[in-house]
């Protein structure tokens, strides 16, 4: 299991682990952009005008729509693209690039345009997220940045819609940012949450930076470090008063229920309602009714009953539609931060024009339609249009959903709308979205259909490509 | 779907998330984390000397071993912990805590010890990856964030060693940036590439930081965007010459082979040697045995195939050892940066000791072992003794496995190892952990048993905690 390393570690890359990151945003990208857009300069190709085309080729089984997300990010990095003096040594380090394609690469800024869909928008397969339009030797660089974001962001939203549609209208909160694979899909969850409206996330960072309302009182550790459990309901409710949610399951949930009735009766003669329970383990629909049927014996029906603990959509559609439990709240961890089916989202960045030229990709299972695109969808969500950029609007889908959101590498106004206009648009959004692509687990795909003019682009390229090939 | 939201998001928020993060990593915590520590500080418990533990619970079914990852990020993360006048006025904001609590917490620095398997060691259930002993009130709050990172880490490293293990000598790839759950996830990922050996990663923000060589050459992109393939592989090979890898399944793999081999013919006449081809589609292992066969005949035995597109280390497995398929290295996306089980890989950091008494959970399958611990290992690796810290180490298994990494809040020399000490040490483990549990469907649990006095100890716990709940 031998491999060719250096020697050591240098001083300088020990510093920069040790310290976080030194490189800039413009590094996060694969080896081969770098090789292609010099190969590109070398023919005199790189500023050739081209168009890449970013989307998902297909969904997890059990997903009947995509939420868009992501684009925020993407036009930020496009924003601040540029090589600084060290990412040059960095790459003059790692490969053998030739100065004067560092020089190039030293002067290099995104000045082209951006088509996307707003996000919180509901897409399907083959509808482009976004669109870059640009140089082909610089918008070749931005590849693998914007599927990192777009799939992560887009998987991220996509879950939390689905288990929030599984609450139905039942609080859901985030509870997944030890469980988050980093820190990056961490926060961007809480963002992603904020997109298409949890109740509010555990974590600090992300309610600060997204503005969620932030959410948790107790750990399992806090009952284990008082004498009994008693005791510690009792401290924490007389700390934090009428924001109490006491975690009954530490040994015996039905013991805990029964501490939990007398920490509230205590706190009653005091004149405080404490807020309720939570339950993180066990059958949580038996334990629920168990809760609800004490806690209103003993005369407390507003304290709520909130629940976490392995919950994934699934589970949550189980306890609210076919067990009718007394839930009031869902706590989600591990399937938020690992956004369910997110390995299987496809997404591509795929060159769909070069200097005016469509193209496509042929290879088995993996084709593309070509050319810039736009997608236009019937008022009735009966079906998309998958059209070139071009086209007139097709009469009876009168809508595109495509808008500019960056042009001569700046945002344009729609490039630069607040989270809370996306999550607005997403609400709208999912009010239109017909029940039958809201279904968790076995919905059907949803009719998107080429244009005419689209098909007929697409067998003319094959003729073409078909002699390319020989 | 609505939820409580501020009306609007204000300016700072904005600008926080245009410009990147503005708060500290100590503010990367669930809120649970601020209310236990504000509840503890009130009892006047914050600084009660605790231990928490941090380890897995359970395994993926088809994974027979784990490859520790992560601590040094946990232990930067402890050694940096203090919280910004900025975190406090975010904390403030987002709850009611009082001042009495932000001015405990601004003055908040950790100073404890944490005792850990070095980076690269293979564990298994149960058994501490790594445990910090301190104030009650500070270590709680290390939760969110080394569960975040041990798990990713953790998870990263070990789906790398099977892919590794799979190709059985064959070089493995990260080609996984642009399908990793975010940056974080993507630098990681370089991080444990390097640690367990991996040939390369795609990821040149990666590779620089992390030491590891810069794989990479061309996408299908760069073949469409030529007039026809041949064109494209000879412009590639006249910039690229012996380092050209050319990638021959956009259109057709049959006629790409044949174009490859064109291509190497006239470069041979000017004296070089293209390194090779790749495929990235279709039945890798059919056409890896027609593009040998051609190559071969064609007079280029030299010139490598390298294959990519949906691998696992099952489908690798299945080439190498079921086909022997004539393939000389692999390029690894979607599986390495989802480090295929993670989401089932369910780590906890648990309190077992609070002021000299050892506790434990028994929540109905969440139970845990009490005490502050250390691991041994039977020379033989045929089964691991689980014991308390203070125990003497067991005449048939001498060795510790857990290691003093800081002390005081600072590193020992054990917390400052490169990470080429770390790929050294997993080396060395690696060739010691038998057979039966590197294997990659079925391997069977390893035997990890509690000492004597850990079980004397357990008993005597859950007599008390029995009292305790009543």
């Amino acid at each position: 299991m031998s491999t060719s390393r250096k020697p050591a570690e240098s001083a300088a890359a020990n510093a920069a682990r040790r310290g976080g990151s030194t490189f800039s945003p413009a590094l996060l990208l694969d080896l081969y952009e770098l090789t292609m857009a010099d190969a590109y300069r070398r023919e005199g190709m790189a500023d050739d005008p081209a168009t890449f085309s970013l989307f998902a080729r297909s969904l997890p089984p059990t997903w009947g729509f995509l939420v868009a997300a992501g684009l925020d990010d993407c036009l930020s990095w496009l924003e601040q693209l540029s090589f600084s003096a060290d990412d040059l040594a960095a790459i003059r380090r790692l490969s053998g690039f030739s100065e004067a394609f560092l020089d190039w690469l030293g002067g290099l800024r995104f000045q082209g345009r951006v088509r996307a869909v707003a996000e919180g928008t509901i897409v399907f397969p083959n509808e482009p997220i976004l669109e870059v339009d640009g140089p082909l030797g610089v918008i070749q660089l931005a590849e693998t940045y914007l599927l990192n974001q777009v799939t992560l962001q887009t998987g991220l939203a996509t879950e939390a819609a689905r288990c929030l549609h599984a609450a139905q209208g039942r609080p859901v909160v985030d509870f997944a940012l030890r469980r988050a694979p980093g820190v990056d899909a961490g926060m961007k969850l809480a963002r992603c949450s904020s997109l298409v409206g949890l109740a509010g996330t555990s974590n600090v960072a992300g309610a600060g930076m997204y503005e969620l309302p932030a959410s948790g009182t107790m750990a399992h550790s806090f009952v284990q470090a008082h004498a009994d459990e008693l005791t510690a309901f009792r401290r924490f409710a007389e700390a934090f008063a009428d924001r109490t949610l006491l975690l009954v399951d530490t040994y015996d949930t039905q013991r805990g229920v029964e501490h939990a009735i007398q920490v509230a009766e205590e706190m009653r003669q005091q004149g405080v309602a404490i807020h309720g329970i939570r339950i993180d383990s066990g059958d949580l629909g038996a334990m629920s009714r168990m809760a609800r049927q004490r806690l209103d014996a003993a005369g407390f029906p507003d304290m709520i009953i909130f629940v976490s603990g392995g919950l994934d959509e699934h589970r949550i559609h189980h306890l609210v539609a076919e067990e009718s439990a007394p839930i009031d709240g869902f706590g989600v961890g591990t399937t938020l931060g690992a956004a369910g089916g997110v390995p299987t989202l496809e997404t591509v960045y795929k060159l769909v024009d070069h200097h005016g030229r469509p193209v496509r990709k042929t290879s088995a299972g993996k084709s593309t339609w070509p050319g810039a695109k736009q997608v236009y969808r019937r008022e009735d969500w009966s079906s998309d249009i998958l059209c070139l950029a071009e086209e007139p609007a097709p009469a009876e889908a009168p809508h595109p959903l495509m808008e500019e959101v960056m042009r001569g590498g700046s945002r344009t106004q729609a490039g630069r709308r607040p989270l809370l206009a996306a999550h607005r648009h997403f609400e709208d959004q999912w009010q239109q979205l017909p029940p039958l692509w809201k279904q968790l687990k076995s919905p059907p795909a949803y009719p998107v259909r080429p244009s005419s003019q689209l098909e007929r682009l697409t067998q003319a390229v094959d003729r073409s490509l078909a002699a390319a090939a020989i």
